[in-house]
């Protein structure tokens, strides 16, 4: 099972981490992070930083592509190079996912017209201009098309493809492995449940 | 405020990611991956490597230290030179706090002695060995000492150190940021409720 998770600058850590502390344990897994060049990319926030092992040229096949999100994505939907890679790969899965703001990349190759597919809550706009049918749903499948919602969202999908990877006892063992048996503080992880000052406080934060 | 992981051979990526990825947005929040050496450190899977842009020796302070777990530590827990790095640096912190079986650190360099924490599910009998006291909760905080379950429970040790060190209000609003509203497709993220199947096949599959 080749994983191939895509790194460009300024992506959001846990959207490619979450799906490959989860995905990496499946049996047979072969994950290979890969960018334009091979290296360290830098993430969102200039302090982490991930290595590619590969370059995109190097990578024309995957079993499970996984596309990550980030405020890189601004860029990358305008990245003909990029989108034209995606597409190839396409090609090649048995599943096509994203991430987060990932969904605008798969959007931008062309591969989500007037399908369902979600993204983060606060990216549907964009998603829906660029030709998606937005669906408020943690993770939506659509064929090999299977897109998650915000950041965090990537750990949820990655437990439903390992589901239809290898069934769903190695699902769950998957999730008793990373102890995912979440039990968040508090319950603001949507725009609904957060509530209008939460969601203001999210707006003035992040500038 | 100051936000240190250490980072060593063969550490769980998510163990350090999660926490990061809420703890990063906080206001004011500067957050440096410290190892050894400068430069890539590998994971346990080998196939993520995430850069570390300090060395220990450059860091003598930090208001939150976040020690992740993974295979590595058991290698860590004998390291004494690293084991004191974390006590010089517990000695400056407003919360040491360990995800996963990174606890098992911070008690073999004596900073559990005889109080409440938890660890990865699979690790409880080491912690003990250590001198903690295992307590099964997702996230134990006992004065300064912060320690959460395994991998994936960083994500809502973040969200209350978040609380505790900017307010309620900012937690949710971070929780919203990574569209933290988790809805995993099974129900197997405890031992207990996995079941004795799924925690066979946990244990096969880590071979």
């Amino acid at each position: 099972m080749r994983i191939v998770i895509p790194l460009f600058a300024h992506f959001t850590a846990l959207d490619a981490i979450g799906p490959y502390e989860v995905l990496q344990r499946l049996p047979g897994a072969q994950v290979t992070f890969a960018a334009k060049e091979r290296g360290v990319v830098r993430t969102d926030s200039g302090v982490a930083g991930l290595h590619a092992d590969a370059t995109l040229d190097e990578v024309d096949a995957a079993d499970i592509l996984v596309v990550p999100g980030g405020p890189g994505t601004r860029a990358l939907i305008r990245d003909e190079e990029a989108l034209s890679w995606v597409r190839a790969i396409h090609e090649t899965t048995r599943w096509t996912t994203s991430v987060c703001t990932g969904s605008l990349v798969l959007a931008a190759a062309g591969l989500l017209d007037g399908l369902d597919a979600t993204t983060h809550w606060a990216a549907v706009e964009t998603l829906e201009k660029l030709g998606a049918r937005y669906t408020p749903e943690r993770v939506v499948r659509r064929g090999k098309l299977v897109t998650a919602a915000g950041v965090s969202a990537g750990i949820d999908m990655a437990l439903a493809l390992a589901a239809l990877a290898a069934g769903e006892q190695v699902a769950k063992a998957l999730q008793l492995a990373v102890e995912y048996d979440p039990q968040p503080p508090f319950d603001a992880g949507s725009p609904a449940k957060a509530g209008p000052q939460v969601v203001a406080l999210f707006a003035a934060l992040r500038g």
